[in-house]
């Protein structure tokens, strides 16, 4: 039993200085740390005595003494479940992990009507040591209540210039390039593009960096060849492309998501993907799983966005505003079937 | 500044004491709902004093006081993101709203090697009231290392019978009578299943309800007809089955994961889900979303388990064990176009 002293009630701090034979004071600098004070003898004796009566320090109580949670807020809206390609299943997966690792644990939250006051709730209860944000805007409101209530948080996608520049991101436009390399390298020549509507950031750059990419290769993309727009519209787009005489060699999506709903649509046309017609994606998650052929797609470091996004938390929580600049990490491209080459 | 008093430090409970003209005693008693020893005025003019100046209690310190964190712990293991259909990312979203209906607070966290270390290092800390699980087995060891402490827990799925009866599930075996019911209206006569491999009980329930749904309309299985296995296994088993001469009239699926698959295979080989051949899954979740035609499935009412389940713990956190028995909610089929009729 670890857990309880041999009478029966848990260990305390005061049966450790007991054991060790020091004052509370000392354990307690021991406990936090503060080596400065404790001759190494010393510290070695107290930490002998904490290991040999399985003593837990109560979390509740040592928080309150250090103001500190050890929990990170990470808020899932219902919008991440509509995107139901396990994209923020596994990103939420990479973010408990990683804060694991600093002994952080993460709290999630969602909210009834408006999100700003469940943030306002959360920060007023002082339960939540910093706060982790996705599916951003720029200028997200999220963000700057939180930057004007001094909570420390860090972001999964730029932020505006105005706000604190704790955020991580990918560079879209030239992961984007990348594929179109790789495309033009297997010998595609033309291309449609399809992706999903809202005026989100991300969404600009992935269709700027395919059209610069080709661009660099001398092709262009026509305006009837990209489409912006809900399921309904990239299935209606994706029937049109594909019942074409001149059927382009790939239609490139601009996500795992939207690349699930073309190859669908091409199945329904009897078009085999990878051999008829090339199909990609961007996210490289877990949607490429269900697909046949795999899909051939543009990887996000999820385990590195989070692992980034924890560690900014942490440098605020510990020593307040760091003024880091944002942060940009490389995509790659990740080949599955979907790509071709197409057999003309 | 709702949150702070006028002179800019945070408002305390001697503001609200002072502002209220009571005790600090008596304000305790209305935070703490001692209302008996507060006259209901008294109590009335604590509330306004509370409002007036926007007090917030420390949640920390409250906490201390009350020895609960008010956070729930659900576990959330690598397995959950192999099943990619948005099920575990659904539940959780559900999870987390019906806990906060009751102010509770949702702790997801993962483990490296060991879960069992991990629950165990959760517990010593004492930040969680109760923990959630799902994915369990039966005889379930996270349960049991709970139950022996004596923490509050509750189960989606079913737990052996020395375990406390703390679950909530579904009728497996029902729910796919009600289905091949339905298909049988349908005008269905020839039925093939596949399945997921591993032995979890919920398999065997979900092949046994088909059996038995089929035995009551005279129809059965036949032993070639049903396959469980991995994905590669259950293509090569779909493929088998939509190239024979006679294809059966639908491929029941153990799971809309399977389905998924299953369509997949039907479309590459050029065959109309809904049209040609019948489809239909289980779980009535979001992976239906990306399928063309929409999934027939058996819906598992997650919001209504999630409600369950917090309830559940909320009780046995409040009062200590209830002994009460598992809880089973029925399901529904819920029509998408997959299940036909197909047309021979």
């Amino acid at each position: 039993m670890p857990d309880d002293s041999p009478h029966g009630r848990r260990t305390s701090i005061i049966d450790v200085a007991a054991h060790a034979g020091v004052s509370r004071q000392t354990v307690s600098n021991v406990l936090h740390d503060r080596r400065t004070n404790v001759s190494s003898d010393t510290y070695d004796r107290v930490l002998a005595a904490i290991a040999e009566l399985g003593y837990q320090p109560n979390r509740a109580a040592q928080n309150l003494r250090t103001r500190r949670s050890m929990q990170i807020g990470y808020h899932l809206s219902g919008e991440h479940l509509r995107v139901v390609n396990g994209f923020f299943a596994q990103f939420l997966h990479a973010l408990i992990r990683q804060a694991a690792r600093d002994r952080y644990q993460v709290v999630v939250f969602t909210h009834q009507d408006d999100p700003l006051r469940t943030f306002t709730d959360l920060v007023a209860q002082r339960t939540i040591d910093a706060f982790v944000l996705s599916e951003s805007a720029v200028d997200d409101p999220r963000a700057r209540l939180l930057a004007d209530r001094g909570i420390p948080f860090a972001c999964m996608g730029r932020l505006a210039a105005d706000l604190p520049q704790q955020w991580v991101d990918v560079d879209n436009a030239a992961g984007m390039r990348d594929l179109i390399d790789h495309l033009v390298a297997r010998g595609h020549r033309s291309f449609a593009y399809a992706g999903a509507d809202g005026g989100e950031y991300w969404k600009t750059e992935r269709l700027d960096g395919a059209v610069a990419g080709l661009a660099a290769h001398g092709l262009r993309l026509a305006g009837r060849d990209v489409f912006h727009g809900d399921d309904a519209g990239i299935r209606r787009f994706a029937r049109r492309v594909l019942t074409r005489t001149r059927v382009p060699d790939v239609i490139v999506c601009g996500s795992d998501a939207v690349a699930a709903v073309v190859v669908n649509v091409a199945h329904a046309l009897g078009r085999r993907v990878g051999a008829d017609v090339a199909v990609t994606g961007f996210d490289g998650g877990a949607v490429g799983m269900f697909m046949e052929p795999v899909l051939t797609s543009v990887h996000i470091p999820l385990e590195e966005i989070a692992h980034e996004l924890v560690q900014r938390c942490r440098r605020e929580i510990e020593t307040g505003p760091t003024g880091a600049p944002g942060l940009i990490l490389p995509t790659r491209v990740v080949e599955g079937a979907s790509a071709g080459p197409v057999r003309r």
